[in-house]
């Protein structure tokens, strides 16, 4: 039996400062200050398991930060610098990974190793990580993930994405290799612009969809694709999750068409969007933003993602996911709801377009949280602070920015 | 006689690594590693210099950051968390701020203090701070930024603006309180949007540039109007600042026509801008962003600034520079070049539109730099690590992010 006591948290919601007590990987107590006992290593525990107590000072606690769209694969971190010179627009970006890959050693488990450890001192504890398959690659960058993953130790829970990164109808093989990465249990099937860059709309979606249903797994579909071309893509995606009965299992990643769509088209689309269950993603770009009020209020889950960070495709990133709500917040309002729609996005709304289950600061939730020197959500998110503690199953993994 | 010695820096332009020697708060000697001796307690100093080694490790060293637009009096870094709650638009947060200054006691050295120290702790050395000046609160704002740079003790250099924020035509004995700003030592005199705001473009510059002239002061005039009316502005600001010679002394902040304007238009205006010798100033906002290659190339000054920082118009900002430049980078360029560009305006561009002396790396320049675990500028932007020592004047003011 392992115990941690939080001692004088602020958590949103709650009146006073509270006490948490972490069991087992889990909240198993919350109640008003200095109610709760301090852990003791009982002898009945025979002194193998972990307790303590730390002081939060009044500090708010998130629940563990979710990034949903991430690029793990593709990743440089910890590696040489590379200058970007990738030709411009999507498919320039494309051809830059695609080629330069074999020069710096991508994909490298190290590399995706020192981003894990990057996003752990930033507070994250889950991740939805796309993961490149293509006849180059094969299955080489889902076995550099699940490397990484293994070796990060826990600290980081991962989902991984099979993601025709290369395309799927124009790459041919692309297909049995996707198949093969969901036999190897990787959760989900990526798409990617069945339009715009596999060029066979209703064919891709038809084989991704298939696969899904072929295998249980999830969908995500990157839909770069804007205006009425990515709109009408909506609706396939859309139709074909209505008829497959798979609610809560789809995901459409940018979803560009939304913010370029008009107020009408915009708000039907959002209305079938909620009622087939399908969640947005988004790395809360410049441009291209999407209108969590609105999709609050109907009830479409959006999660937040970091995207590719310092990869062939850009030299920024960090990894922080507070950072990733603060573009959002900036674009979507200053106000102090705004912002925390923008969190919710890298927190709560995350868990529910992931589906992760207990996830959240209430007794009998996992015990995924950091700990910010801030008052509330608004301030979290404008100031970013060094994450005080991050804990992940009931373990502190991370204190004052700094891994465990 | 105090000494410095920084052993093991990287420098941009400098093969490898340097030690470098300062000396009286000037950058004394640059030489290959290991060349130069160790400073030591002299007999002749009486003991009474300061001395010292720091071992970099091969960081970068870059020259102290400039915040070439910085709104010091407004802020609320420190004291209390106030939802954001102004109207949209540019007149709602105007009214905003004058209306509930008084109910969080703004303006108040307390908070321009504690803004000083972030900034310094992220690295800035040199700030351009408008400052309110309006019939209500006269030259309060001027003394509070005084008082509060004077208490950080040199840490920061500051050059103030005397800045009509409520306008001045139409906010009748705002131009005396500007001359008496002027007359009691304040560097520049500010202007705001002269034909969207004040209503009347000539008197209101005829009556700025008047004032400068008058007090040998600089000119730094807001001008968010876009489009056509702002395009029109500039021809009024550059034909003003030709004919009365002041080139080198006039900034535009904002700027947002620049970026409205058609390729021919802002040809035209960049040429007019080179030629008058004016500077601009930007807070690298999501839309509007400056054109830094061209502006580059056409030998114009850009200075970047963090502008208000958690205020009354809005909740967000910390003050670090090198967000601000990667805010400006995100937007105009991921390659190493074009996020150089936008370090450049937060640094030695920042020094040219505010006409610094002796600023940068060079034997005999000020000893004002800062220290960051990066291998090339544009690594230090994306991943913007804590400053690991920040010298002004030669002097260590922070550490490892935090002030000394």
């Amino acid at each position: 039996m392992s115990e941690l006591l939080l001692r004088d948290a602020r958590i949103q919601g709650h009146e006073g400062p509270v006490d948490l007590l972490i069991r087992d990987g889990r909240i198993a107590e919350l109640r008003e200050l200095r109610e709760l006992r301090e852990p003791r290593e009982s002898p009945e525990s025979g002194g193998d398991g972990r307790h303590g107590v730390e002081e939060l000072g009044g500090k708010l606690v998130l629940p563990g930060l979710v990034d949903g769209h991430a690029h793990l694969d593709k990743s440089l971190w910890g590696g040489p610098w590379v200058p970007h010179d990738a030709a411009p627009g999507l498919m320039g970006k494309i051809r830059n990974g695609q080629e330069r890959r074999p020069e710096f050693g991508v994909p490298n488990a190290d590399f995706v190793t020192a981003l894990l450890e990057n996003m752990t001192a930033c507070g994250t504890t889950h991740v939805r990580s796309h993961v490149d398959v293509d006849p180059l690659v094969g299955l080489g960058s889902v076995e550099a993930v699940r490397e990484a993953v293994e070796r990060h130790g826990g600290r980081i829970t991962a989902e991984l994405v099979a993601f025709p990164q290369a395309g799927m109808l124009i790459s041919p093989g692309t297909e049995a290799l996707l198949e093969e990465a969901l036999k190897a249990g990787v959760e989900t099937i990526g798409g990617l612009d069945p339009a715009g860059v596999d060029r066979d709309p209703v064919r891709h979606l038809d084989a991704v969809f298939a696969l899904a249903e072929r295998y249980g797994a999830g969908v995500d579909v990157h839909l770069h694709d804007g205006g009425t071309l990515g709109a009408w893509q909506f609706e396939l995606i859309i139709e074909r999750t209505r008829v497959l009965g798979l609610g809560g299992k789809v995901t459409i990643s940018h979803a560009f068409a939304l913010a370029d769509a008009d107020p009408d088209t915009r708000d039907r689309l959002i209305s079938g969007l909620a009622g087939a269950g399908i969640a947005l993603a988004s790395v809360a770009p410049n441009r291209g933003l999407l209108p969590l009020r609105r999709l609050s209020e109907a009830g479409v889950p959006v999660t937040l993602g970091n995207d590719g960070v310092r990869d062939l495709w850009s030299p920024f990133g960090t990894g922080d996911m507070l950072e990733r709500a603060m573009f959002q917040a900036k674009g979507t309002g200053p106000r102090d709801e705004d912002i925390e729609l923008a969190l919710d996005a890298a927190t709560y709304g995350g868990a529910r377009a992931l589906a992760l289950p207990d996830y959240g600061l209430t007794v009998g939730d996992h015990a995924d949280l950091v700990v910010v020197d801030a008052r509330n959500a608004a301030e979290a998110v404008c100031v970013r602070p060094r994450r005080s503690l991050v804990v992940k199953s009931g373990r502190i993994v991370a204190r004052d920015g700094d891994l465990v």
